[in-house]
């Protein structure tokens, strides 16, 4: 099922790697793609079989920066704290490869680059993407890279979507899968949340239809509103009640106006205002639409397990107790279907009131059950053991 | 503490009755407001001794149109099934009373109304308004009436907030009082949901700061997404989920596009674009303030229990288990503070899975658990038994 690809050689660029494949894309909608931009980067060197590979899949707002400091942001990646040298997966042993999801804005191919037809950007002629499709995206740019089996497909959220597809799609291609924090399909209060942000874009004038950079405006009223609404659904009430709770904004008094009194109304302000400088709401539509889109039961006869029978792969489901964006009952379902076709599966809840965000984070019994995982399934796999410190 | 006022006679018009009330009201942010004009409606007789009012208090986007066909939807009052002869708030026995509250835009003064100084609309040069400020006003609309003390003031989320003030602020004048899935103060996530409601409204340029009832514009579409965010709120995932789930909307497949494939996403937009139909846009930024800023714990030196000390008010509380935006457990800290002062108070949790809404609907035991505490109230107050059916 990999795309057949001519490509052309890897760039080192400010935004680390691009590949560029000619080959188009078929995609699932039917509709076809070409050519097709991946940008990604690199940790951690292959082996000489090239079976050390652990694909990292980035969540909606995401991007390949997964370690190390952001070349835009200047902060460190989104997974710092568990990419690296000695860290979880261990940049010493492991291979660790993220790419720009498809329809993404960090340099993979998305609605604000160019579409070769026109000289314009995509904007919303650019074809709607599902999980599917940014997988096989994936596959190629693996298949590039010399990557036949994977070691270890993770993620968080969408990137938990993408490593079920994976799974499902390619099971000879993944010795082991961690899905976190995910799902086999968004629910209707999830699909619901997107559409507000949807909404909320399209609503802003300066969104122009989509066509903002020809226009030369940028929808960024639209799409802070959008961020803001999404950002509350990725912390739990614990959360924002222990880290904000009803304090007032510098200042001892209400003020009996609309400036930020609270300070969680300045928190969701600097996330909805500081979102927009690094976020293209093209893609923003695009990305969501993708996970609205997930439904691994339904593509397999309304039954979930159907979608994983016979499966090789070894799975580890972790969930969080206070997220309520994809709830442990999401994991637990998968938990079951993996079950019902006798596949190899851990599954652990952790204990956290951080909500959905808590996979971000490094919390202490995330990163010791997701490394118990990795160092068993490296062991049957007969790579390096963990140097002991 | 009831604000002594010169009234006019209430008109009757297509909006119900109307109250002016020329003395100054003195708000709590320090502002004096007058005139103020209440619009309400009443639903059968007071009794010769005054004593058989019950004070209906409406949520966010409510009204005084209670019961009975509502004027200008054209649909059943929001509370009709409740409110009505023979029903819980039975119009053969009680004097029940609701009127919009301050801040609203259905007739009360609010910052759609004309200030009397400029002769414009008030836009965001209307006062900051509390829920202590509704409560005020409503005592004056009772003053006007006639009534001393109520029988019972009851009323739901915002309503709920409304029978809270109630209770603490003239503890005198209420005989029995009934918050239904509410809280004492609004939760952190709850401004937060609310904040993102304002800024989409903030965010359209035809809300013009405040001030598009001059410009000759209407935010409409930030409007309605403030609408769509606070809808998902207001249901349960269990109630989205059975209502929807992942149900196409009048198609066979997924469209790739960005229409509302999803019966969810068709729903909320109808209830986002019919809702700027009725509702004023500054409204919905000085009433959610309004629900923001309360907090009956804050102002009681961080106890809620002194709030009520000695309080002779019988309380009967309500919550529904799948309410995850005034959920139990604000009920049970309320239903604690009153047991701590030795308040008579029972608490009652429904099981339901319709989510906060689930206090509009007609929930046979919300309504016989509700039905039971009017009816043992008012034997102890000696208002007339229920008609045996």
């Amino acid at each position: 099922m990999t795309t057949e690809s001519q490509v052309t050689a890897p760039t080192q660029a400010v935004a680390g790697f691009r590949l560029t494949i000619k080959a188009p894309l078929v995609l699932q909608s039917g509709a076809k793609l070409a050519p097709v931009t991946m940008a990604y980067q690199t940790y951690g060197q292959s082996n000489a079989e090239g079976t050390n590979c652990v694909l990292v899949c980035h969540a909606l707002t995401g991007d390949h920066f997964v370690a190390g400091t952001h070349p835009i942001t200047g902060r460190p990646g989104w997974w710092d704290a568990l990419v690296g040298p000695g860290r979880v997966l261990d940049t010493n042993r492991f291979f660790v490869v993220c790419a720009n999801v498809l329809g993404g804005c960090m340099g993979s191919t998305g609605p604000k680059e160019i579409n070769p037809e026109t000289g314009h950007p995509w904007g919303l002629k650019f074809p709607v993407i599902t999980i599917r499709d940014m997988v096989q995206a994936q596959a190629a740019l693996l298949d590039h890279l010399g990557v036949g089996q994977v070691f270890c497909v993770v993620g968080g959220s969408m990137g938990a979507m993408q490593v079920m597809e994976w799974a499902h799609r390619f099971p000879e291609r993944v010795f082991a899968a961690a899905p976190i924090a995910g799902s086999y399909r968004h629910s209707a209060q999830n699909i619901a949340f997107h559409e507000v942000g949807r909404q909320a874009i399209m609503a802003d004038l300066d969104w122009q239809h989509g066509d903002y950079l020809e226009k030369g405006t940028m929808p960024k009223r639209g799409l802070a509103v959008a961020r803001m609404a999404a950002h509350i659904t990725y912390l739990s009430e614990t959360a924002l009640h222990r880290k904000f709770g009803r304090k007032l904004q510098d200042r001892s008094a209400l003020t009996y106006g609309f400036d930020a009194d609270f300070q969680v109304e300045s928190y969701l302000r600097h996330q909805g205002y500081t979102f927009v400088d690094r976020f293209d709401p093209n893609s923003y539509l695009y990305i969501t639409r993708a996970m609205d889109y997930f439904d691994l039961a339904e593509e397999n006869g309304g039954v979930l397990s159907n979608a994983f029978v016979g499966t090789p792969v070894r799975f580890c489901l972790i969930s969080f107790s206070s997220d309520w964006l994809f709830p442990t009952s999401e994991s637990r379902t998968i938990a079951h279907a993996l079950n019902a076709v006798a596949a190899n599966v851990s599954f652990v809840e952790i204990e956290s009131d951080k909500g959905h965000d808590a996979f971000l984070l490094d919390e202490p019994e995330f990163r010791s059950t997701l490394q118990g995982f990795i160092d068993g399934a490296a062991n049957i796999r007969g790579l390096p053991r963990r140097a002991t410190p």
